[in-house]
């Protein structure tokens, strides 16, 4: 890998970084958490996913390997606190970047699984935990129902990317080419059912009560 | 151990696994949740505690060893899909395979932190965490309060299942007898708590409120 | 380190332990939760910030060392048990514990990320989340919104500890007087704060409503 895809990839990991903070801090703010505690929803909404990936596959948790990601959730902090009367009218630039990071994050989550020897259906989980568990601990934090379960074509574009990645393998597609295709199925998938508002099926309740 | 026993293991395993599944896939849908947020919460439910046991041993977590927990969930969901009109009328089979899954869960918690040289006390605790802490996090994901902190013997079953385990073989009983009798403990317990509807006491709270 | 030092810092950290357990208690039983929930609850304020701690440390949890954590643990159970119409007239007295554990915690905290060779920016979260962790386990497993995000200079006092810990360092301090020093901030900031009633600024909402 050279310099320029080094630079490419930190990009794209920036700003998913960038963006799940960003959406922390705001659920956060709207449910009146103070600088801290919208700090900590951030840090958990960007680096929650990779944090449970990393730990069940015993390795050092990614974001210990140096500060930029609390750097970035730091500055997603300030820049909420600066463009906060702004941030509404960035909502679908906001949506983009939630996008991207999804995808990249998914991503990266199957391959270090492989990386470490893991079969394909463990590298498949932990691509979408990597890139929906960060949201999932965010709403447990500001005590709500975690928003993936019930809305959203969210994690299913997470399943598609990571089949993408795998029947490319499965051809003999370049790694990289592979990778790309994932992404963008990714992206592709969550922006088409955002814009179309498609959501998953519910399971239809059990006539008027369930729960054991 | 022999096929025979290996089988039988098998399926009280497969049991409980599918018997914590569909409790939370169960009240998941209660909650509105979609397909994929219902198998999340299925999945945890399943295989939360025993995670936590390994991850906190620093073992390779039990489910990543093969796929079978995650088919025997997605089983579950595609049951609880057909059948739920009359998932109601099951609720004492599904309650017993509840109690199945409790009892054979906490055993093998508590074998495993044996096997790997832990002391009595740690191995008991491992023991109710592996058949509690599924239930726990299930909770903690559709947003209520843990069920099993508020009503029904559950844990307690699960303690007392661990110190029948410890006096079996204190009194120098073969580990198969002691491992079914424990098991047997916890069962009768569970069933016998839920039929006389029998809680633990609460604290009472100090004059009206509480709270640091 | 002789003998004396040892018996001093065992009886912080018992204090800590009890302090920590004890609103965990409190809180669990105005949640009407039954005996072993509040156990639970307890248990998870007292030891789950260490805990988490030292799963990222990829170390063997401090409480499984030894059981007197869970000891701590009952004993506040049964003193919250026996007390329980006058620990509202010991609210200050357990605030003063609360803030002795946070300032102990903390620095425990710090000290074993440096000891197992993390830098200093990994070392201070270490600190915060030994410190804090445990209270927002309490809260999610109450089902409340996180009280320490919300109110109180809590964290801020853990971080401004870690902030004289690096100072003292750099300074050439020797490290006992280092830690002290650190203890005492973080408990002086604490309390001070609590009586002036001092809150960390909320980060102010988008117009109405917020959220992506």
């Amino acid at each position: 890998m050279h310099l320029a895809d080094l630079q490419f990839i930190d990009i794209l990991e920036y700003i998913g970084t960038f963006a799940f903070a960003i959406s922390g801090i705001r659920m956060a703010s709207a449910k009146r958490f103070d600088w801290f505690g919208a700090y900590v929803v951030g840090l958990a909404t960007a680096i929650g996913g990779g944090t449970i990936r990393d730990l069940l596959l015993g390795i050092k948790p990614f974001w210990m390997e140096g500060p930029s990601y609390m750097v970035w959730t730091a500055v997603a902090l300030v820049f909420a606190l600066i463009f906060r009367q702004h941030l509404r009218r960035m909502n679908y630039t906001l949506f983009i970047f939630d996008a991207i990071g999804l995808s990249f994050f998914t991503v990266v989550g199957m391959q270090k699984a492989l990386l470490f020897g893991q079969p394909f259906w463990i590298s498949i989980t932990m691509g979408v935990m990597t890139g929906c568990a960060g949201g999932v601990m965010r709403d447990v934090l500001i005590n709500e129902v975690p928003l993936i379960f019930k809305k959203e074509i969210y994690a299913t574009a997470a399943i598609l990317g990571g089949l993408t990645l795998r029947l490319c393998s499965w051809l003999g597609v370049h790694v990289v080419v592979s990778e790309i295709a994932a992404a963008l199925i990714i992206l592709i998938v969550r922006i088409v059912a955002m814009q179309k508002q498609i959501d998953l099926p519910i399971l239809k309740q059990e006539d008027e009560e369930a729960g054991l």
